[in-house]
């Protein structure tokens, strides 16, 4: 099972604090991380910070040690400094290399030869092709080398910048499950929930609209598996995006029995 | 059935913006809000921030039109600009009063009439007898006259600094059902639990301890009804208090069925 979780660019419609405004996007990745989520896709709803989203969550996602080479330092993160590190397996600190240990690289050329800086104090030899950010596991300590290779564990998100409406972009996620999340959808006590399978995606809307009207917007429609509300009897007139997707996901980790 | 949710006084440790110190302790106050927490327990655990957290937390909670005469401007509240409102029913706009309803309001004594500001342009007479932030019931339109009454429905949260330990604000709390959470707690969906009834108590950690260790910290036990990990399988190394509380009480605002 994987799962997907779907913000509309206009998440931050209602924050002008720049400082903030990169705070919230730091909740996302971290109900993002916390539970696992492998696709955060960003959608079109009018808004204007679907690029500053994309940017703040790879920011957020890319271990510490590949920041510089990855991301370039632009006005917009200014205020990275507020963000909460993810601390998920594959955000590995120094330390002595570990045969065998899985890291997340990024491929260097040197002559004919490659290399990788795996976040240690020398490079490692890469035995295999490639390039940019790859993961790699340690073969060989001396001298340290390392071939391309797969997580086991939660490795971080992929974040999508569909610029598409959300129809269209739920078509190209090819879930197998859809869940929408409405203030105005069943219950989610009272519903008979699908088994949780294949990809999961969950959809959310904006601080102003819901998704049903983000989609009559855009003169579209979408055939959900599920409309629910995840937090019945709110005692709030409004729940924001961040926080509904923390307590969707916290509820569908619960309800999981893999 | 009531809700608590114990928070430590040192909540805010591994934050030194200001800002961002206000918008966490905002996230406290919209998680409990949300799900119609009644009472918020601030307990010593070696931090410096009760009293500031206490004062945000209560900022929160008043409505918008008590403020001014309710909590003098500090320092302190420097960055309330960055919370979110919490939009609950007891936070109403102004417009035309209504014969019935129940509005939050503060005394004001005018020679020997009580009248009180409800928010609404003039200000309503008094039947009967009171002080300071009450609830109030309009009786009469022309003269807006109003008689001290009780909410129906839910009416913000009340906010306890005790400057005892953990054990001992437990104790003050005469909880029905004390919940701790912890990583290292059992699996919340593996659990049989004991009906939500009467005084049930959400406890918290902080940042860098848990529950257990700042139990320690101060020679205490306490026999807690329920030690769980509401958020099983987390992908983060830790999950921070304010993303606990907020996951935690969705979970159990689904699990709950009254």
């Amino acid at each position: 099972m994987a799962w997907h979780i779907f913000i509309p660019d206009s998440l931050l419609e209602e924050t002008s604090d720049p400082k903030i405004r990169t705070y919230k996007v730091g909740q996302i990745g971290r109900a993002a991380a916390i539970f696992g989520v492998e696709h955060v896709w960003i959608y079109k709803a009018g808004g204007k910070d679907g690029k500053f989203i994309k940017l703040i969550l790879e920011y957020m996602e890319t271990p510490q040690y590949l920041r510089k080479s990855l991301i370039p330092l632009t006005k917009e993160l200014r205020y990275v400094g507020v963000l909460p590190p993810l601390r998920t397996p594959h955000h590995k600190l120094k330390g002595r290399p570990k045969l065998g240990e899985i890291r997340e690289g990024i491929v260097i050329r040197k002559g004919k030869r490659l290399y990788a800086d795996i976040g240690l104090d020398e490079l490692a030899l890469v035995e295999g092709s490639g390039e940019g950010r790859m993961t790699f596991k340690i073969v060989s300590l001396k001298p340290l080398k390392v071939v391309p290779s797969k997580p086991e564990e939660y490795w971080g998100y992929r974040v999508h910048l569909t610029r598409k409406s959300l129809a269209k972009t739920l078509k190209k996620a090819k879930l197998n499950l859809a869940i929408a999340t409405s203030r105005k959808g069943e219950d989610v006590r009272k519903v008979n929930l699908p088994p949780l399978e294949g990809e999961v995606g969950f959809v959310f809307g904006s601080p102003r609209k819901g998704i049903m009207e983000i989609l009559r917007d855009f003169n579209e429609d979408y055939p959900f598996d599920l409309i629910l509300n995840t937090i019945p009897n709110q005692k709030t007139k409004t729940v924001r995006t961040e926080e509904a997707v923390l307590a969707t996901l916290a509820i569908f980790n619960f309800i999981r029995r893999d």
